[in-house]
């Protein structure tokens, strides 16, 4: 067991009745349950493996309907739709024959096409130029190596916040590990809720839902290896008890590999 | 008839075994099927005329699994997950027993909390001081009155793009009608393919998958009754067949009233 990295050690099913039985992953818990990335990246992984599955992931969301309970869970996938090029899943997660969390995925085949991503980089130090965060709290918290450029999590929890809410990091698993598909869906929920920053106030929250769009192939993910994703987020609108952030993560490179938006709620 | 909006004709079910039965719309035709908009419309009402729909709608996500045919469907929305706040929702619409498209909901009784939108509206003059965009082609252009004030379509399909795919408009009803979260969504699926600004060439497309986040409630959606919305998006990442966009709609009085992503696939 010692030489599997647990990222890999979280997404090993055992093939059930109906689907996948997965279990929650120590190093990835949260403060309450699992981090919603590891979630988020068991679900995609348990398309990847079906045997039926086409293509490459193009479009995920994720719902985390109800807080996930340290253990065993149900999942299971189920293709909608099946074209010549592209296909439509739909995932249900369960515990105790209840549902946890829903997913839609859409996979494709790619074809060879115009390309020119208009999201560019922004023109940030280099990852070794940039001190490493250390941040303590939560297990998963040091499943990842952070290089925070700005938008740093508050300091000083004193109801000052900001009225821009980006923030932007270096990061990459830890230990260090090649990118693929689920590494990259788990990396898009690292962001910090953008609220705290606004706030600079602890409040409880959580993500409602989250869409990850892959604008990379598996080969471009696998020529990343294990260098550097430049992670960006900010917040869009905030009230009613529900915010949204939008964000995008490049590779050193300055490729754009992923965008991502997601909900939270927040009690007050 | 007559005095039925054509919107609310649209979203005019027939309750049947398993869902509603509901028909495309003629007035909202595309080049091919229907406008995605009011596909993603009709879904957001399977469930909120649903006598067990909790709340207002958060988070809607459609993904539009194939052509979907001139003519009748089924629309079956199933609650996933009951909270004692929120709930969450899987649709499916079949034709021919077939699905043609997915979806998630996520609804919530939205609670009195911290606010304050960070995405503001951009300076632009008010919608009467823009001259009316007049578009012709498909159908349901008519159905709504657009005001342009950048990104419009290209005028010359010279294959000379531009690097830079923003597009801003006021948009509403056409006839105007009071706003309500199906006709919001619908609206959200308003921009022409912000590939077309890129390469200025007219090539095949279509929304592969959509999202929309409401940051309003009901109540703040019919004081904006039948005035503007201000709608903007811009693309991010475009290669191997697919793009995506990322946009925001204003009310007049400049409140975020609901963001918005999606894919689309083209074909070279």
């Amino acid at each position: 067991m010692s030489d599997i990295h647990p990222f890999d050690a979280a997404l090993a099913f055992t093939e059930v009745e109906g689907g996948w039985q997965g279990h929650t992953s120590p190093p990835y818990a949260n403060m309450i349950g699992p981090y919603g990335g590891i979630t988020a990246a068991q679900i995609l992984q348990s398309v990847l493996q079906h045997p039926a599955r086409l293509g490459e992931p193009v479009a995920l969301t994720v719902n985390f309907a109800a807080a996930v309970a340290d253990g065993a869970f149900l999942l299971r996938p189920r293709a909608a739709r099946t074209n010549r090029s592209t296909q439509h899943w739909i995932v249900e997660v369960l515990q105790q024959h209840e549902v946890v969390a829903t997913a839609t995925l859409v996979t494709a085949t790619r074809r060879a096409t115009f390309g020119g991503h208009e999201a560019q980089m922004p023109a940030v130090p280099r990852p070794h130029d940039v001190p490493r965060t250390h941040r303590r709290g939560v297990e998963w918290l040091h499943r990842y190596e952070m290089r925070f450029l700005e938008g740093t999590i508050p300091r000083n929890w004193d109801g000052q916040g900001t009225s821009d809410s980006l923030s932007r990091l270096w990061v990459r698993d830890e230990p260090a590990r090649p990118l693929d598909f689920p590494s990259l869906t788990a990396i898009a929920d690292v962001f910090f809720p953008r609220l705290w920053l606004r706030r600079a106030k602890l409040t409880p929250l959580g993500t409602v839902t989250m869409t990850v769009y892959f604008h990379a192939t598996g080969a471009q993910l696998a020529q990343t290896g294990s260098g550097y994703l430049l992670a960006q987020a900010r917040g869009q609108g905030f009230g009613g008890g529900f915010f949204d952030h939008v964000g995008q993560l490049w590779d050193e490179a300055g490729t754009l590999l992923a965008t991502t938006h997601q909900v939270m709620y927040y009690k007050e």
